[in-house]
């Protein structure tokens, strides 16, 4: 057997190991009872260690070796495969086992002091945890650098979005938070001369709300499982991707948006190459290409106008409703409505990338070591009252609200926003490829759209970097001018 | 760290390994969508390689001999645990990876196979599959029995009864065929002059009886997940053990029968001493122990007349019924019922033993050599001749009705009947040492009984072998005497 083809079989198996522990997740989840918590972590931690163990045999290094130096016979997909087998290397190995572990420990034990502290408003109790936290993030992060040859937070970032820099997105990200002051009085102003969305009186049944969310799902060209958890998200493994939706009895919108959102995230999962789909090339690129596959059905098509015309009635139907409040245009304006608020996963569409652009200036600020821990609270306000001249009336509404950085996640925070403008780049270019894409969407059809999305992103797994998928597809690189082109159009 | 220390960390990752196997087998019959099968198939491979391959780890052998060498240090428990993990370590390197990879590639495809001959009533189709099965098997066998120095029957009986030698349960299987003939001519004595239970008339919804079988295993105090699947089976993990139940709506039988049944499979699951969760002595001593836990509530419980008295008012009330079908004397007629019938799990207490007995007798002349796989639709009917007096009218209700043999499982069915046995053993020990067991029985209260259970067979784990629990808690090894003792109260 070639070194390459030793290596497929290698990583064929990690994937098994991977798609088991996307099941055991799902079920954590969804299913398990509370009781089995610490059973769950004795069995996730020792999956973890067998696929990154499944890295560190050292004939993982003789075959990329031996691989690569003669690569003449291999194709183009191939090659591709083996780079993102040496790039999963150099970062597994880049780490020292001990790091790992210390921060996998120390990032759990955060969490559930994240909770109380949380909970109580209490940022001294947090702290020291999170101090641990960064300090283990810092060493991951320079870990990382020393290899990738590139900053301290992109080190980080590349294991959310790979290769993607903040050279390249953060002025777009800059050039938003320019925009943002100015765009947002502007809405206002419309949105003062518009009536408020009449209200959508529940209790609206669980159980029709998850029948909501596969049908929709259904019609999107998902057919798995759609589960309900605590927070949605989209899992399982490949050959077996599951959703999971809110499910609050006074409140629809909820499962209804996350619905969408897991499914597009879905979509994704479904639409790679099966051919690929046991080895990293086969993968999604990462997570700022998936939030825009998930955006592209909750934020693209979930608030268009012909959309919310076809979705209306449905809305009625399911759940046996009737009246003004259950117009589209009722709809409609529920859905526009943009407001200044504390919370990031309340947000709407265009305050939400300001949540995003804080969060990642400070986290680079704390990685680079230009700010410290305990001046975090002050500097979050300060820089709210900057992006959306508001002020969180506590901690919780403030930075003590994610879940991100007790848990181990810094570097993470961008892919949001990456995601949504991607999303209206892609859509873009989609409206364009499909003329009647409107009519499409305004009866309920999305087959062209889903097959668009398929050829343009999905296919790619990791073959392309995120940039060559977005110039591919739409002709240039990501273009924060074609978002707020996008937000005018819709809330202006 | 002590090579005995070392040991045990490495058993325990194995174990979370395992657990994590649970958790999937689990989902693969309760959640998992039918399309996800190949994918499943994949996780599991991977999973199963890296708990085979944790013991082929060339530092497990070095371990094991360096903590062998100096056990002075360990205790009676510790030394247990090592023994334990010197006979895993034995078997697993005993079959070579090729014969282990070739028999679960052919056992699957087979089993597939199983499932189309058994709908066609076509031997023929399964014969050169179940041929590659049957020659993997004695190849196991030959290899298992190579290092355990035991017949080739017992090296493969081995790996679901350790210790269990067909020396010892053979004469009291064949005492037991022997008594069978005029034990049943007998019964049916006295069954033609007792009428017939009135019949239980659907149909029953099957969320109240999921409920009742929840309510049930509840009152013994399995508090974990029951769910709904084609088979009922007790699976999950340590520390999350689930059970399921197979849900008729035309018949609650069914439900409540594989309730009792996993709920005692359960309880020994939940019993085992948590010190040593995660280490080769606290798992379960063998199939056949585990059987006769399940059997101690599903028959020696489930079927004694003071349960029925107390169980009685409870399925009216779950079912929302009245009338004489209700009462507690037509459930005990319906569960005296005996009757000779084709197929071995709608067999009653006093037949069972006859279906298992005619497939100990026919593989073990399978894997000695002594017949050929084409003789073997003759001498499975010549076999229910003999044992049972009728003749299976096509092969689904002849030897193509299991899935066992197809699927790899050659020196399991014993098990069965050594569990059946076991049970009444224990059951007898149990009433003698609550002399008001009954009166217990007959209010629903099982505390005493669940305790004697744990004291005498869960907490044990494997520190004790089948026999020496058996001897410990009853005074002597396996007894067929008692079993019959038992059936003749019951059925004369």
């Amino acid at each position: 057997m070639s070194a390459y083809a030793a290596l497929e079989k290698h990583f064929a198996r990690r994937a098994g190991l991977q798609g088991a522990l996307g099941i055991l997740n799902w079920d954590s989840r969804t299913m398990m009872p509370a009781a089995a918590t610490p059973a769950r972590a004795d069995q996730v931690a020792a999956l973890e260690g067998a696929i990154h163990g499944a890295l560190l045999d050292p004939s993982v290094a003789d075959w990329l070796d031996r691989a690569e130096s003669d690569a003449s016979d291999l194709d183009d997909w191939q090659r591709a495969n083996l780079a993102e087998m040496r790039r999963e290397h150099l970062l597994a190995t880049a780490v020292p086992a001990d790091l790992v572990e210390a921060n996998a420990r120390d990032a759990a034990r955060c969490e559930m002091v994240w909770r109380t502290a949380k909970a109580e408003n209490d940022f001294a109790l947090l702290l020291p945890h999170l101090q641990k936290v960064l300090n283990h993030q810092r060493e991951i992060a320079a870990a990382n650098a020393a290899v990738l040859n590139c900053g301290l937070y992109d080190a980080l970032h590349e294991l959310y979005e790979p290769g993607s820099r903040a050279a390249d997105y953060g002025p777009v990200f800059d050039d938003y938070a320019a925009f943002l002051p100015g765009f947002l009085a502007e809405v206002e102003v419309v949105q003062a001369g518009e009536p408020k969305a009449d209200p959508f009186e529940g209790p609206f049944p669980v159980e029709a709300q998850r029948a909501l969310v596969q049908k929709l799902a259904g019609i999107l060209g998902f057919q798995g499982r759609v589960d309900q958890s605590l927070h949605a998200f989209c899992g399982g493994a490949t050959g077996d991707v599951r959703i999971t939706t809110r499910l609050d009895p006074d409140n629809f919108f909820k499962s209804l948006k996350s619905g969408l959102h897991e499914a597009g995230h879905a979509l994704y999962e479904m639409g790679r190459p099966a051919a690929w789909a046991s080895q990293p090339v086969g993968q999604a690129r990462g997570l700022g290409v998936h939030e825009s596959q998930s955006l592209t059905f909750d934020m693209q098509v979930g608030r268009h106008p012909r959309f919310l015309a076809w979705l209306a009635p449905q809305l009625a139907e399911a759940f046996d409703r009737e009246g003004d409040a259950w117009s589209a245009e009722n709809l409609r304006r529920r859905f526009r409505r943009v407001d200044r608020t504390f919370i990031r996963v309340d947000a709407d569409e265009v305050t939400y990338p300001a949540h995003v652009i804080l969060r990642w200036r400070l986290e680079q600020a704390l990685i680079e070591g230009r700010m410290e821990l305990v001046d975090l609270p002050e500097a979050w306000n300060q820089g709210m009252r900057d992006l959306l001249g508001i002020t969180p009336p506590d901690l919780a509404q403030g930075c003590l609200q994610d879940i991100h950085w007790p848990s181990g996640a810094w570097g993470y925070f961008p892919t949001y926003t990456l995601g949504a403008m991607m999303a209206a780049q892609l859509f873009q270019a989609a409206s364009a490829a499909i003329p009647d894409l409107a009519d499409q969407i305004g009866r309920g059809d999305f087959r062209d759209l889903v097959a668009w999305l398929g050829d343009n992103v999905h296919r790619w797994g990791r073959y392309l970097s995120a940039r060559d998928i977005l110039i591919r597809a739409t002709g240039k690189p990501l273009d924060a001018g074609i978002f707020k082109a996008h937000l005018r159009a819709r809330y202006l």
